[in-house]
């Protein structure tokens, strides 16, 4: 997958350690069978962050975001480490926030910080109490092996049914200093974020008060993780969290203004290439879909059509079997949650292979279903639907829907 | 599928041609290039009956929906003769309207009725032209052999993806009169109806006022059709439509009481088994799955929580899998549009095999797997939640995610 960046950002390796001042590791602890997966990650940094993060708005909400929360609480948003561990949400158990704070515990142990410090996380499966004891023999090894370069131990630490890992980094300018923003990220099922995400961590070294990093965060969001579908299963353990810890020395962003423009389109662009990657490695997926609603009267509206459409089995089927069934785009279109005249509709397909319009004034019309089935056998394919009726424009991503999806969630406990 | 039946309501054969004054049939007009298989169905009265529909709210809808609105309008609620056709939607196309008219016209002639008394329907592919010369040339021999024996030739004329033909008829007794309320629907994918259904024809010889005809099928569907979901896709094509001809010869219910609680109890049962049966052949179902949520607060909780289950498709994928997942079903719960205390749920999972709780208070529970693995492996499985915090209960149906799910929509135009 091609990444998306734009003038003034340049894509760098390093994941969640790109920026100055991070270090990370991962291992398997034993909580993941299989020795070759990494189930326990750790994130550090060498000063202090400040930190923001949004949740899932699930009502079932996993007790380490429970103890995520109180901790930025406790310390006015500020952290120093992550410990994440996958194979086990820690949700919906009665011991579960106890277990958190342990986790936080154990890590801030080896790091000589205050265990509140800590921003604690875990993916896997919902409603099985989770075993301490492997995450409490292996800490002490888990610290000690803590390093720049082992961003992708901890990246592959966070997989769950994910076949990637999923790590981007840029370096931009600000107030004249070389600063970077990084991040890992894991899906691949469940996903359905909205006013959060899935799992994410990102790390800056650009220094940015707490609030205006949460203002950032919240509003980049909106148009990146929370217009993501893969199966329309909002997770109960979504969690998209960021630090900065001011290592490249810039004039902290502390308001609005262009240092914070800048700032928040470097996390716009991360954000942005994890939600892709995320959607392209959804489970079981052959295809990414993007989705773009342009001439809609206003953003919401077309944020609500390219979601709407991006979520629909039928649409997510029928690219899995190359059929541009311009149908099931109109109808989903029609289900969503907006108003607007149905009549004005375009819309067309395209990829790699071309582009082509396959309905226009909301009616179907004929188009050759050769070259349909070649834009189609990308990997890659834009759903473009014109409202004509306005300026306003979102996009959505999603995959398609296949059998491995039903092979991989029909016993995903075993 | 065993029938849900109530004392007082017996079950008959005859579909749409179970009450008296009815007659029906079908036929392949050549829409669907396999012979064998019915693509245009009628149905008569030989009176003029009270006449009351429910549509889709997709704001794409289609063309046979808004003529058979302005028929009723113009009528004032009254008609004689239903026409459909399978194959094609009659959808998104620029001559939907005159064609949809056109259908009626046909009919009508044939049967000598105002083309305005006559309900027009069509499913099938979206966005396609719907030739008109197929229906002209067989609706002579149609409607010459209207009788009430061929119930199932109209059945069979409605199928799309259905693999099973869906009637079901009641006789109940109204003001000391042998009535019978008996329908048709068809499946089986494109289904999460929102103040409507799929497409569904009741008739009734029950001598029932147009006004509340409507009043009896707005309240009914709300807990039935309205709460059965195959897939998550609202169809733009989604109606119920029920014709009542008073042939009983009871006097008519015009108004709220005893008689108007019987006739909608009867209307209740037919449109419960209906939907019981859609839900069970849904697009690649292999089990039928009910979800009952009990001790909401509200009825609005109870119904939010039960859709949000039976919509999942990580749950749909479990069941296939026979997978006891109560963290997805909590999950599931929790990102239902209503509000609740998630930490006093309990859920049980009971088939004709017995029954296994499997999450008390908000968390999972250890249980036998073997025992799990044998509720589930049964054809009927039932999910049960309890929020534990009122006394309201509304039930959802929909069936399991299964790889022919996505082998019939990888290529469903073809």
């Amino acid at each position: 997958m091609k990444l998306k960046m734009e003038t003034g950002y340049k894509n760098v390796e390093g994941g969640v350690c790109a920026a100055a001042g991070f270090s990370a590791n991962g291992c398997n602890c034993g909580l993941n069978p299989d020795k070759e997966k990494n189930d326990l990650g750790m994130v550090y940094s060498e000063k202090t962050c400040s930190t923001a993060a949004v949740y899932t708005t699930n009502k079932v909400k996993g007790a380490p975001i429970l103890v995520t929360q109180k901790n930025l609480e406790a310390t006015g948003g500020q952290s120093r480490a992550i410990i994440v561990n996958s194979k086990n949400a820690n949700t919906c158990n009665a011991d579960g926030e106890q277990k958190a704070w342990r986790m936080c515990e154990l890590a801030a142990q080896q790091l000589h910080i205050a265990p509140e410090e800590v921003v604690v996380a875990s993916t896997g499966v919902i409603g099985q109490v989770l075993p301490i004891e492997p995450i409490a023999n292996h800490i002490k090894t888990l610290a000690a092996g803590l390093s720049p370069d082992k961003h992708g131990e901890a990246a592959s630490a966070i997989m769950t049914t994910d076949t990637v890992k999923k790590e981007v980094a840029v370096e931009f300018l600000l107030d004249g200093k070389v600063c970077r923003l990084g991040g890992m990220a894991k899906g691949s099922g469940m996903i359905h974020p909205n006013m959060a995400t899935t799992l994410n961590f990102i790390t800056t070294d650009a220094a940015v008060s707490a609030p205006m990093l949460h203002k950032a965060l919240q509003e980049t969001v909106k148009g990146t993780y929370n217009c993501l579908c893969v199966d329309g299963d909002m997770s109960t353990n979504d969690m998209v969290c960021i630090m900065a810890n001011g290592c490249a020395g810039n004039q902290e962003v502390a308001a609005d203004g262009e240092a914070f423009q800048a700032f928040q389109k470097a996390l716009y662009l991360v954000l942005l290439n994890l939600t892709r990657m995320l959607a392209a490695d959804g489970e079981g997926a052959s295809k990414l879909l993007e989705c773009t609603c342009a001439g809609a009267p206003d953003l919401d509206t077309a944020t609500a059509v390219a979601k709407s459409v991006i979520r629909s089995p039928l649409v997510k089927a029928a690219m899995f079997g190359c059929d541009a069934n311009c149908g099931r785009i109109l109808c989903a279109a029609g289900y969503a949650d907006a108003e607007f005249d149905v009549h004005k509709i375009d819309v067309a397909l395209a990829s790699a292979a071309g582009s082509i319009l396959v309905c226009r004034d909301g009616n179907g019309i004929a188009f050759s279903e050769e070259k349909a089935a070649a834009v189609l056998a990308e990997d890659e394919i834009s759903i473009r639907i014109d409202l004509n009726q306005g300026e306003a424009s979102a996009k959505a991503w999603g995959c398609d829907l296949t059998y491995d999806y039903v092979k991989i969630n029909a016993d995903y406990r075993s």
